[in-house]
């Protein structure tokens, strides 16, 4: 058996053995296998699936890649929260804090944007100086200090995880359930929560496009979760449209901040909704009861203190977010009410400025990205701003974006 | 539109345009698109196939990226052939003489190793000095002097075919009708011959392992060729058991210099049967008169000293032709008849002694390769060689093969 075989059973719908994906995949994280083999097992993978016990197996060499991570030098429960990406999702900016204020242990590894949908930790290091490498030491420590620590994978954890994530993002291979399942999976495991909430995204700008698709990637994370003996909670929520107003990487980290000072809408409701149920499942209360903590934590500002304290904490200098100047408004040809936005065509907007990657070498742009300034169920004159792109400082052209591919209006 | 959205669109098995297969291949061979990527996309393109239309459109878009070779400066019918691999397969080198000796001309344009099976030009490249990469000018000089000439794609034939080509053979994409179909049939085009034989190898050892398979092949070449204005014959043979007895480069050339001097077998038989075609084809003659020429151009040698005579028009010296010497002789250790002899497996053996590539840089070993004392019908004794290994020469270890995974005696 060499790699070509392996690549080639798989080609063929057959099961592959333990000692085969070993084969397969420890000799990428060598290698031995390159990155064109792997990316033809993936794209194999994602056609043609995976059995559970492949999935039990793969989560098994992603973790023992690398170490694991023992949290139970730091006293109370432990809960990781995990989203699967949406277009404008910067839900853990917001929630992180909102727990960690409530008392609870927000111990959070995330990741780098894979495809459209931006990831966590580029939306941190467009804070300058925030550290997202945090060694195993820094990151309990923060923990038993703020309460809430977020990292990107360490060296240790999951190296392997780190290196096909970054293959996938970059080779059309990011649609496949056993792949995200795997990967989610394995980061929560290592980093060592007591409890796992995940919110699995569902819509046309999300990896799971069906509610069908959703409830696939829901039942073999819970089976993952209980196999490992990792209590795991899985939210379905809409992705059709984007969530929030801001898209790009400084400009979503702004809108967190909004929001936990106070900002309404759809955002803050999920954000609510989501860290709840992160209370309730820690703290073994009613859900009326942490309903009302999450509420005051945010009312009182100490969820926004516990972020300037997270921020502050690994490094980052709040206050050297840099949004383009470069911009251009997009405006309304016709009135009526905005009935839908593009949740999809929004995120590919937004990365062809320059705020996601295409290729796995592309450097991302901070600064560049879009603001939504009619939502869903606004009303419309002509001339009106609909949207705004921030443009790369250097992009002189008007981009000229015809509005009907973004925005229903009617 | 950008590679990862055409990689998923095939990904769901979306039909391509044109522009978008343009936009894949061509960033190929310019770089854009990168190894990683371009090999996910042949893996979706293996499981979820192409249409009619996309492998008209691909055939052209590799013609496109070279030069069409203009061979009308040359007098006479010109008949291409190709094999689509085979254990054992060193039929070009005894037909090409053959035919040429005939006086038919003989423009070959050959590839290397793909997968298990060895190419032509990898075979010829085992005779010193040969020059497997004509320009343009020496081919069709050759061709008017010889009358044969084989060549690898020269840089400006087929380009990407090439570049396509080392990329399948190592990522497990080789075993894709429209990749093989779109491939053998853009050089056959691009090569100038007026009429193509196409020799499709069916079983065990080869591309096409199902009859099903190869007679969907047969089917879509035939239509490319039509396409094309250029007639397309295709002839399905077997390839359960290794052709010949001699499976590894130089061993090969060796084989077919002794069918060219008179050794009789099954080999011998496919190639009168497919130089008899060809020579029909061309001059136009019934299948008798056919072959009677074939036989009389064997055994008046000069078959034999057409070879010699191409080998020196391409600088080749051969007796050059270097065989290890470190052998390891496997036997029997039961009585009985050879009921069957593996051809994959022999194949992969042969690929693991060093004969063939698995990964694109792998460097082959010309001396290497395994000789088959034993051919099926052959009554064996306990001790009797069944078959030997021809090992590196720096292999010390003896490999102590179970014989049963490739012959079967009853």
């Amino acid at each position: 058996m060499n790699i070509v075989d392996i690549i080639n059973k798989k080609r063929v719908k057959e099961e592959l053995t333990k000692e085969e994906l070993e084969m397969a995949f420890n000799g990428y994280l060598k290698g031995f296998v390159k990155d064109y083999q792997m990316s033809a097992l993936l794209m194999a993978i994602c056609i043609n699936g995976m059995s559970e016990r492949e999935i039990f197996d793969l989560v098994d060499i992603f973790i023992k890649s690398g170490d694991v991570l023992d949290l139970s030098s730091i006293p109370g429960v432990k809960v990781d929260k995990h989203s699967t990406g949406g277009i404008g999702d910067k839900i853990t900016l917001i929630i992180g804090p909102i727990v960690a204020a409530c008392g609870v242990i927000v111990p959070k590894m995330s990741g780098r944007g894979l495809g459209y949908t931006g990831g966590t930790i580029d939306k941190l290091e467009s804070i300058h100086g925030f550290n997202v490498s945090l060694t195993e030491e820094e990151f309990i420590n923060s923990l038993k200090t703020v309460g809430l620590a977020i990292t990107g994978q360490t060296a240790n954890l999951c190296p392997m995880d780190k290196a096909i994530y970054a293959l996938r993002d970059v080779t059309g291979t990011t649609s496949s359930i056993p792949l995200i399942a795997s990967s989610i999976m394995s980061k929560k495991i290592a980093g060592g929560a007591d409890k796992i909430l995940i919110d699995i995204k569902c819509g046309n700008g999300a990896l799971m496009e069906t509610r069908e698709d959703a409830e696939a990637l829901r039942e073999i994370m819970e089976k993952i979760g209980e196999y490992y003996h990792k209590e795991t909670i899985c939210e379905i929520s809409d992705m059709n449209t984007p969530l929030g107003s801001n898209i790009g990487n400084s400009l979503e980290v702004i809108e967190a901040m909004d929001v936990l000072q106070g900002k309404k809408g759809d955002l803050t409701d999920l954000a609510i909704k989501i860290a709840t149920e992160m209370i309730k499942v820690s703290k073994d209360i009613t859900i009326e009861e942490a309903k009302k903590e999450v509420i005051d934590a945010i009312n009182s500002k100490k969820a926004f203190n516990k972020f300037i304290e997270f921020v502050k904490n690994q490094g980052g200098d709040i206050n050297s977010l840099e949004i383009s100047r470069n911009i251009e408004k997009i405006k309304a040809t016709k009135e009526g009410e905005v009935k839908s936005i593009n949740a999809l065509n929004i995120g590919k907007l937004s990365c062809s400025l320059g705020a996601g990657r295409l290729n796995k070498e592309d450097k991302i742009d901070y600064s560049v990205g879009v603001v939504l300034n009619k939502l869903v169920g606004d009303k419309v004159n002509i001339g009106d701003t609909l949207f705004t792109l921030y443009k790369k400082p250097n992009e002189r052209n008007l981009l000229n974006i015809d509005y009907t591919n973004y925005y229903e209006i009617k």
